[in-house]
């Protein structure tokens, strides 16, 4: 059975990824593709996302651009990740498709309120502004989706502050928005992300697909792997966001602990932090779980796959 | 030459005396009313504007629901200012006016856009929920906008808590997003609205207007006066809301004070603070003003001014 | 009847106001002087404080340094307003005196036990790092103090950030054990001491009296004068620390109002806030009170005649 | 070569088997004790003190009681963890010892600057009051001790609240101060003491040695792991404090890693929460360092060693 997902994304390298595998796994049914600013400007990473569509041959999903700035705190982008564009390394076609005319925030109420209740699966790979917005303006969307799985923060590892995650502290009372939400939040985050890294045995599985799009995956990780080196030490680059569309197709790609997550708002040293609490067995009624441990092998192998699916596009 | 003003309100009975006075004065447009969870509930609000409007005669202004809640918090409502229905004391009159189908976000951003540059002047007297997301949702507002003139705040005066308002303190994220935006804020805190008692002379005036909606005001005052009494310890109760209202139709019946206001979001003892810093001129840029002193008698001939206008309502 | 009061100092040019006003007052029995880090570093404004002693004619009083830095914060000091040593302007003599052997702290816990239950007065006109200290290692000072009358905070005003004042946020959380502790405090602030300006009518009766310290003093007040009106705009300089040994002196100098006062820790905006409730009455067991208005005239006189009472000093 | 050692706790179990561990090891040269409000009220864990003492039968070494509250926060004790008199269980026989007259501020300071810089090691076990007022009042401590090996914190465990641990949050300003001192601070945080588990064959150990002092040190294990497992799940009780002791007389026992440790004081959710930052290699001027893994085996040895030199101690 297929998945319904709106993935919210700021391409950003993972994320072109995570769009490719969401666009060729067959159980996946990606339904809308939304923007918000975060690696790079709202301007940037939507182009980025239409220019990856082309490349994958993505046509008849409705694109929006969503927020231009985080709820509350100034922007923070990440050009020592992904360059000025936001996605450097490729060069990258024109966009071919036509930006949706509504807004992010719309597309995401109407396309959750225009399916059944249970259908729709949330994924966010980014700064959670538009998710949060969309529940705060259509509060009804909270219980009809499935779920919302998110890539983003971490419970005992942090990338932009000792304990935080970036996509969580650029938009953090989003997130805590997001999470204190009672539907059901699936944590992908960096605990979980950085098992998933781009070895060189993986970048030779990706060469060895052939296609455009897979050499496209490669320039991608040829220039993600030498700022992740840089800027944060990395032998080989950590590709977080498609953890979390794997998740959506496959849970079992990975162990998951249900426990109370909530985020810091207020901390001088911690503000952003995703606060789990693993104490005590989580109550009954706990909404939130966390990404464990991966099964690298089988992540890899979906990666491929949808890769191999989608051949060679005509661009 | 008129003012077109936007009402963001949570009715509440001095929002209902804000209205009949936007309504009744000739020199403001009324073109559309929002509402946002405040005094009472969403829906309890919401149905007062309405009963308010049957009162006070109004039609062919669009009147919409906006944000069930505040953007980060937990909801806080006044029952023990405003009673259970948010305007305890008169009877309410079942409403004739039909909500517009929008949300109050897009009604909010529609108007605004749809007007010309500096045309529209938003007036909100309940917590900022709406009006952050306007600005968040459509960011093009904030320059169109001809200024945001908000009764909220206080520089020396809080009621909420020792230094913080209620309309703030409900939001506080909300109002530091429309503090921080730069359109020209002014703020019509407790300082200035502490001012606008309503004496028995003030009672008296009203009641001599003689008509029904200025005996709907005097049940207003009579149950407002009592809670204000018995919750906060006022002799006479301060009319907060016609006071931003006032503004607009006439700077003159207030003194101001250009100065930098921001919101304190993480304070132990001071959430919600408009801190407000008079200790040097204000520079250039500043965008934010602060009501200093009201000149009582012209406010309230204001006041009774709109009432006659408005005469006996047919409802 | 005398007071026996610790003056708590970082001279700084008021507190060697400070200092001449509670040898020179005959109301006044100084039993203690100590330091503490503050307008300059420990060891420049312990030796300002020997050097003023000298000037002054002190002689048979201990005077013991104390705290290097603030509990918890880094050091900030002011030279902006007092100049490289702490005491810019005159030039000083070698102290003769010798420094106590025991800590400011020890010195006000010895000076406090051994004094009778009451009869001790604190007079801080400095960060409270020192008198906090003394309360936590010896928590029997507290009720055994008379009160504390201390220069800092401010319930309106603010210097050293929009709405706290710089004894307070160099120190916070030692000015948040001062005023949560049991004993009368008493807060002479900004709202206080703005009003003791040093006007050129005041410097004129200071000159007239002719003497070496009242010369000293007035070569204080024209640096004081300068750097005031240099870095915070002030036509006359307002003379802080003698405000609060002048209320020791004479409580009628000032008119004072009992409310709560608490120290803001944690705000983003506020740190270092006094906050101070002025809601409703102020509780039966308040046990803090702010002054708010100064009789200029009288308070005048007591410096003048302070120095007309020291006269002339061989140093 | 032996280790001189101030041991500053608070009995409590985990506290008195420390006091067990240090004074029979004989590689550790027990100087002065130390006492300080914590897991009882100070009167009630001095008394456990020098109870243990008399159990264990020191003597010649001084004992000090300390702060009897946390620097700013209210007394948190901790009642369902040791009971009502902080060493519930066993019959505890009357003190023999005198304290000693000073306060534990001035006897730890004593202590370390009459002997040989590098000569002492302060072995806090408790909330860090003592050891902070120490350091602020006589700052020449810091770089004369040799090192400060805790039990409190932990970088991925809390027990108090999600993310912190007791001895840290009931005074994290104290703490704030002890790991922001330039002195070598080794953090043994519940990482660490959670592998330290009382299993039933360390009992057996513990009971075979047939002393007096075994004997007592099983009823402390019988309660506390009563009390371990219904207020925290835990099958075994994990036993903190000897492990601090452990780490200085073997610092093999453990593996240690470098780390930068600050602690949280504003977070909502994350108040004295010890963050440690593992993103990079430490900094080559890092002074914190974190346990990491315990070698259960020797660790157990070393207290079994300890209790069986103590022996069969005439009370």
């Amino acid at each position: 059975m297929t998945r319904k997902i709106i993935l919210d994304c700021d391409p950003g390298h993972d994320d072109a990824i995570a769009l490719l595998l969401a666009h060729g796994n067959p159980d996946i049914d990606l339904v809308a593709v939304t923007t918000v600013v975060g690696n790079q400007t709202l301007e940037k990473v939507t182009r980025n996302a239409l220019s990856v569509a082309r490349i994958a041959g993505i046509t008849g999903v409705p694109f929006a651009a969503g927020c231009p700035r985080p709820l509350v705190r100034a922007i923070e982008t990440a050009p020592d990740i992904h360059g000025e564009t936001g996605l450097d390394g490729p060069v990258l076609p024109e966009p071919t498709l036509e930006l949706d005319r509504r807004h992010a925030v719309d597309l995401i109420i109407d396309t959750v309120m225009s399916h059944e209740p249970g259908e729709i699966t949330i994924v966010p790979t980014a700064g959670l502004t538009n998710i949060a917005l969309a529940a705060r303006k259509e509060p009804r969307i909270v219980e009809r989706v499935r779920e919302v799985v998110l890539m983003g923060g971490g419970y005992h590892e942090g990338n932009w502050s000792a304990v935080a995650e970036f996509n969580i502290i650029i938009d953090p009372e989003a997130a805590h928005i997001v999470f204190n939400e009672s539907w059901p939040v699936t944590m992908v985050g960096l605990d979980l992300t950085h098992q998933a890294l781009a070895t060189p045995e993986v970048a030779e599985r990706i060469a060895a697909v052939g296609t455009k799009p897979a050499k496209f995956v490669g320039e991608l990780l040829d220039f993600f792997g030498a700022t992740y080196k840089e800027a944060q030490g990395f032998e080989h680059p950590p590709v977080h966001d498609p953890c979390a569309v794997a998740y959506v197709i496959d849970p079992s790609v990975m162990t998951v602990r249900k426990a109370p997550v909530d985020v810091e708002l207020s901390g001088g040293l911690t503000l952003g932090m995703t606060v789990t609490d693993f104490r005590a067995p989580a109550p009954a009624d706990c909404h939130t779980q966390v990404a464990v441990e991966l099964d690298r092998e089988r992540f890899w192998d979906l990666v491929v796959d949808a890769l191999e699916r989608i051949g060679d596009v005509e661009a």
